[in-house]
């Protein structure tokens, strides 16, 4: 992947480049009304062809800011204008549409940088296309989601499974990001069946070695996320879910209802950043705060059992740790996060440490409650 | 800016290609203790060198595992490994160190991957060592932040102010994001003071065609959020807000808690999600919500009301709309949100209409909540 500048020069010199080794090009950015981009008349120059209005997406820009209530200007107009010997591809998410040519056996494929335009246009134009349209090779993906082992921890407990997995037909990549490692299996040369058997035996065997810390599994290259994984263990239970967050200050509860549908199961969460609501609007013992403070098990494990009760639900997190990058001390240093999780029966409470940056704090802290969750439902 | 895979290949070749070209080559990942990690052995046999252990990063590697109770493992010892002829950068957030070479008048700095700790090594160490070493050139950036108006349509507000500017000798780039459009204006020609000056005339002049858009400016090219401006506003003032978040989920009081030491003015927040909880926890009249619905004008005041109550802030924000991509109707379609901001003393509800992604309604509400506040407290 080559990134460019919003330079002619920059443009032509990255497509004659990339037109000698790949059978496809996707270009992504510069389509915008604006005068700094230019990739649409640099397009034009590079296919030897020049810009004509375009009913249909002219129809469709007229459209959407009509929706929109905003005047349609000469620039939105513009956006209508397509290189002439182009197949258009229409873009439902917003005004620029998306460009396909063909030429001397090499796809070239112009794609709205707006990350949602792109990637509806990609999915659900593109792709279809390319399937029907060429040859593919069979290139399998599976990917094996951890969480609570680093990297390193992890290669040396699975050495021997990587090794198997390599000599019989896989590449092997670690993918890190906070709160999980995740283990992709590719293959290149394996039929998709082939693989698909050969996967199942590795993935049981691994579930052997470290069954503890995986938490999903796709059989292909998708994301699978923590809250995805709780969403649809709730969903499935028919329970439903309220949050207390204190440290992680609205994540958790965001990450939830990030998903569609969530409403399904979140009742909703409180989050009482200053340690008076704590109090107040949780009616954790006033006595209990200034004893322990609020990062401890006893106010985490209160906050929890406050939330069963405000919100009716089945289960319920409560955080409360020392995000940072100030207001540690040396038994409770930046990074400490007591986490609680509960259903009307029983409580489990557990203390993290992690590290000095904040926000990863936060991200850490929401992916582990989730997971803390997660386990004490399947238990 | 380059990517490639994991490869001997494709890193020997991405050098030797960047060499060519640049006095500046800076290479981040595959620096990690696992096998599919090969950037350090192949950095080897670039600069025709071996690994050796150094005893610096092996005794911080060691510490940084005995501060989390986990074991110094082979794999991890492994991370002192570094190549002999290079300049060895410390990691004081993770375990990989960073490496720097001078060969015939090209510096390479290799880097962890790791989006924080990469950061860290290069604002602390690298950067700080080329402006020290080399002489470079004076580019300067501006940074103008806009909310509430699409690119196209500022583009055709400003079409002779932008002219001004470029005929100046600056350079000017709309970049846009959701809730934003950035205005850059670049130099790379002029002195840092001449510019500034420049740049201040400019800035004064754009004010005066669209000031209402307006919301924050910086004389560089660092990051401004909305969150980051309001942050400032009620900390300047000696101002507390909290925060009722329905389709917002959460995110607003994530974007407020990110910020450090945002709890001397975050009071808290209630995120009800489920609709009886607009009436157990914020007593919002079950007629009210009967009559009007969750999205209305009269549930979000009363909601707001409510916040300024239950958490005695000085300020206060609700949200209530439909996120998408399920739940909407002819009179209330999905993306539209009922936002509303108060004062002990005033209140001011708005309706927007968002569009179908349920990620971007989410970002754009809380963006345009966090805005009606600024503009809130700034009247």
């Amino acid at each position: 992947m080559i990134s460019i500048s919003d330079d002619r020069g920059a443009i032509l010199e990255g497509l004659e480049n990339a037109s000698k080794k790949n059978d496809l090009i996707i270009i992504t950015g510069g389509l915008g009304p604006t005068k700094d981009d230019i990739t649409k008349n640099t397009l034009c120059e590079f296919f030897n062809t020049e810009l004509v209005r375009n009913h249909t997406v002219f129809q469709m820009v007229e459209d959407f800011f009509k929706k929109r209530n905003k005047p349609f200007t000469k620039l939105n107009q513009d956006q209508a204008l397509v290189p002439e010997n182009c197949k258009v591809l229409l873009n439902y998410q917003g005004t620029a549409p998306a460009m396909w040519w063909e030429r001397q056996g090499v796809i070239y494929v112009s794609l709205p940088g707006v990350p949602y335009e792109m990637k509806a246009i990609l999915s659900e134009q593109v792709l279809p296309l390319l399937i029907k349209n060429k040859n593919l090779p069979e290139i399998s993906h599976f990917t094996i989601f951890t969480h609570g082992i680093g990297e390193s921890f992890l290669a040396e407990k699975i050495e021997h499974w990587e090794e198997k997995v390599k000599s019989s037909g896989f590449g092997l990549a670690y993918l890190p990001s906070p709160g999980m490692v995740k283990l992709r299996l590719s293959s290149y040369t394996l039929s998709m069946s082939q693989a698909e058997t050969l996967f199942q035996n590795h993935f049981e065997e691994l579930k052997n070695i470290i069954g503890n810390f995986i938490f999903g599994c796709r059989t292909d290259n998708s994301v699978l996320t923590m809250e995805k994984v709780v969403s649809e263990l709730l969903l499935s239970n028919n329970k439903t879910l309220s949050v207390v967050e204190s440290c992680t200050g609205g994540f958790i509860s965001h990450l939830l209802t990030s998903i569609p549908g969530s409403s399904a199961y979140f009742r909703g969460s409180i989050v009482p950043y200053h340690n008076s609501y704590k109090t107040e609007l949780l009616e954790v013992d006033l006595i209990l705060l200034e004893n322990y403070g609020a990062v401890s098990e006893e106010c985490v494990t209160a906050m929890v059992q406050s939330s069963l009760k405000k919100f009716h639900s089945d289960f319920a997190i409560a955080t409360s740790g020392i995000a940072g990058p100030t207001g540690g001390s040396d038994e409770k240093p930046v990074g400490m996060v007591w986490i609680a999780v509960a259903s009307q029966e029983k409580i489990k409470a557990k203390k993290f440490l992690f590290g000095n940056d904040r926000i990863r704090n936060i991200q850490m802290a929401s992916n582990s409650a989730l997971n803390l969750l997660r386990e004490f439902i399947l238990e």
